[in-house]
């Protein structure tokens, strides 16, 4: 870890949060790890946030409503540290509930989500780490599609659909998002707020 | 929150850890937030982490040795990020097991530990959020100097006792040392490596 640092790493000129949810086997790390990739040879500083990573530093988040809920508000308020400074920060969870999504989108100030929309069928006949195979035993409590709920998002940004597209072009489609103009859009408790290139101040809700 | 974020914001040449510990009321905050203030008017990209505005995003963190320690890794996790990418945080806790510090100083590519070294009684004596009067009446558990242990650091990169030194000639002497050529110092279980402007690798032996 030590020998990472980049004594003048590049700078990106579009910071933001990026925000990956969908169901467990809807392809969602497999696109965000090539957007990283990308926005990286682009000389673009971008970070990564995915579940296992950031689990492995919260050893004790479990995965009721709660916990789930709390470990994405953290998630967020890391990732919004990253944005203020310049960062493009790309982050895939499942994040299933829109509450908690919407409270992140609301602390950071360029947040883009992409749903990736691959339906649970195809996810659960991929089943690439057996979990819905283990779920549907019920030896996973709390799984997201089996026993748990997925909320869409409402208005995400972006919808990927995955049995439709190669991932080359999902990917080619966020890279897209990320580098059109106006695509800055606050949610706040009023509605919705264009900020792309007015000079509209963000409204600045209360988390939650 | 949302509105705030720099499209261009300074860069600093020198991104890095710097991290005060010390008893509660030893003066730390007081320290840091100058020292924070100072780098921001020069331009420097920076970043505050203190107890209150973390705790705040992770309620549920107690104050047991076991809870103190994860807390501090998850707050070393974090400035890690940021130091990556090119920002100097200064974080203020009172992080009294060395192990935990030692530990942030392995994830970190610069760590400096500036250790507020106001005796106990000094402290009690302030007493400015009247911790160390509860504590003492048995109302507080796990109290750093009354009913738990502070081990303070074997090794800092820079001791200040407040007795002895004005806020502002304190302050001073932590820019000193941020500023400071050959102050990347890495501590590994194999013992010291200076790694100041020499291409010897940082070690990246394991957390803990």
């Amino acid at each position: 870890m030590a020998a990472d640092l980049p004594q003048n790493p590049p700078r990106t000129h579009k910071p933001g949060v990026v925000w990956f949810t969908g169901l467990s086997g809807s392809g969602k790390s497999t696109i965000a790890e090539d957007v990283v990739q990308a926005c990286a040879a682009q000389g673009i500083a971008v970070e990564y946030l995915d579940g296992d990573r950031v689990r492995a530093m919260f050893p004790a988040t479990g995965f009721t409503r709660v916990e789930r809920d709390e470990h994405i508000r953290r998630i967020g308020f890391v990732a919004h540290l990253l944005e203020k400074h310049g960062v493009l920060v790309v982050c895939s969870f499942v994040s299933p509930y829109r509450e908690a999504r919407d409270a992140v989108r609301a602390m950071c100030s360029r947040f883009i989500e992409v749903y990736v929309a691959t339906p649970l069928e195809e996810c659960a006949r991929r089943d690439v780490k057996g979990l819905y195979a283990r779920a549907r035993r019920g030896e996973i409590q709390n799984f997201t599609g089996i026993s748990d709920p997925y909320e869409p998002p409402a208005q995400p940004e972006l919808t990927l659909d995955t049995t439709k597209l190669t991932v080359a072009a999902a990917v080619a489609k966020v890279l897209q998002r990320i580098a059109a103009p106006g695509n800055a859009v606050f949610r706040a408790a009023g509605g919705i707020h264009a900020a792309g290139g007015t000079s509209q101040p963000a409204p600045s809700s209360p988390i939650g």
